[in-house]
């Protein structure tokens, strides 16, 4: 049985993900991150969607020192967006307008404070780590570029590159093997994802997207409009936040 | 002023290129990891390199439950090498025999089971990060392929494909500006290495290259062979083995 590792944050995208990958036949491997996230729920949830699953995980504690994002420090405020739905891919004609600070008219790049700098680096590096030491050849991460947040780290050109490095980086690449990294969502809209999750049997009331830190979503951050746009353009209450 | 990060092991080489980046002009912050490593002298070695230079440093501290290296697990046995000494740059005609066992000829790619799974990946994956947060436009690490154990993450073409994904990793990328990987002693032999080390007054004593994890230098392993041969061809004693 083909292995893969998937990278599990317990939000919609990354649990979608890896019911996509157990939905090809891969034996899953997931690795969830404690990076010292104010939101610290979604560990739990990464956790318990994981056994739900039936799969594997390792839990990977890093500290991020130099902080340097409101994912990080809890001095700096969790931006409230009322932009965030309107991330757009650039190919579709959209720029990367998005954003925390409501993104201003002909700016593009607007990256919100929630970034959190190479993090995406960090998690797929651990990843190409683990694939290797268990033998697997494929990594699935849920990243998306259509409603998304603008981080560079979810761009497909960011994973194009990312896949040339794997082809170098490893012992497995230097004998002409493959480590890959997919993103199946990458071109989906939230809609499409919530609509893949449904089919997939995703169990959506564990999952956990809110960036706050609060016991209950807050409805208002990046992430969780984002997600409401999803279920809303479907008609359907999200179990998540019933 | 300048700013670099530095990746510091506390061997030779990423002394060398703590004190080849300061002499260049740079602030100079170092980052050590604490990754589980058997050596874990080395360490302490990266933390008193950092204060003689005066540094900033952070020691970051990850787990690999993965294992699948001698550097990490205490039941492979690190290889004893009498053949460390005759990795050659494909470049110099020299394929990629060396390694922990002895490499057969003709069988290229031996790489020895010092080998850490994507660890130079992780550590730039943070190194970037870091760079990022603290503004740093370049990232310094002492990488070699000339006289090296084999490792696939210390040759040239992996850190050309690194540089291209730093460009696109980051919020700096994408507003055009550029996160740099620098690998000053990618193309030097070791002997020449020691010889820039002296010239550039690197503390040697306070440098720790071996594998084993043991109170004094084995003076066996693959790491210390290679430093033993950088130091005879200048007929000159080692002072961290004196």
């Amino acid at each position: 049985m083909k292995r893969a590792v998937v990278l599990l944050s317990g939000g919609l995208d990354s649990t979608t993900t890896l019911f996509w990958a157990k939905n090809k036949g891969y034996k899953t491997y997931c690795l969830i991150f404690d990076y010292g996230q104010r939101h610290r729920r979604e560990i739990t949830s990464a956790k318990e969607i994981a056994r739900y699953a039936g799969c594997k995980y390792q839990v990977i504690k890093i500290s991020l020192p130099w902080k340097g994002s409101s994912l990080l420090d809890k001095k700096i405020s969790i931006p409230q967006s009322a932009n965030a739905a309107f991330g757009r891919h650039p190919a579709k004609g959209g720029g990367w307008q998005t954003g925390g600070a409501p993104a201003k008219a002909g700016r593009a790049n607007v990256i919100p404070s929630t970034y959190v700098p190479a993090r995406n680096t960090i998690f797929l590096s651990f990843a190409l780590s683990y694939a290797e030491a268990i033998g697997a050849d494929s990594i699935f991460i849920g990243a998306n570029a259509v409603d998304f947040s603008g981080y560079p780290d979810c761009r497909p050109g960011y994973f194009k590159i990312f896949n040339q490095l794997a082809l170098v980086a490893t012992k497995k690449g230097v004998i002409g093997k493959k480590i890959k990294i997919f993103t199946p969502l990458i071109y989906k809209t939230k809609t499409a994802i919530v609509r893949a999750a449904l089919n997939l049997g995703v169990p959506l009331e564990l999952t956990w997207s809110c960036y706050a830190g609060g016991k209950k979503p807050c409805g208002a951050c990046d992430s969780c409009v984002l997600r409401k746009k999803g279920f809303l353009a479907l008609q359907m209450e999200d179990p998540a936040y019933a």
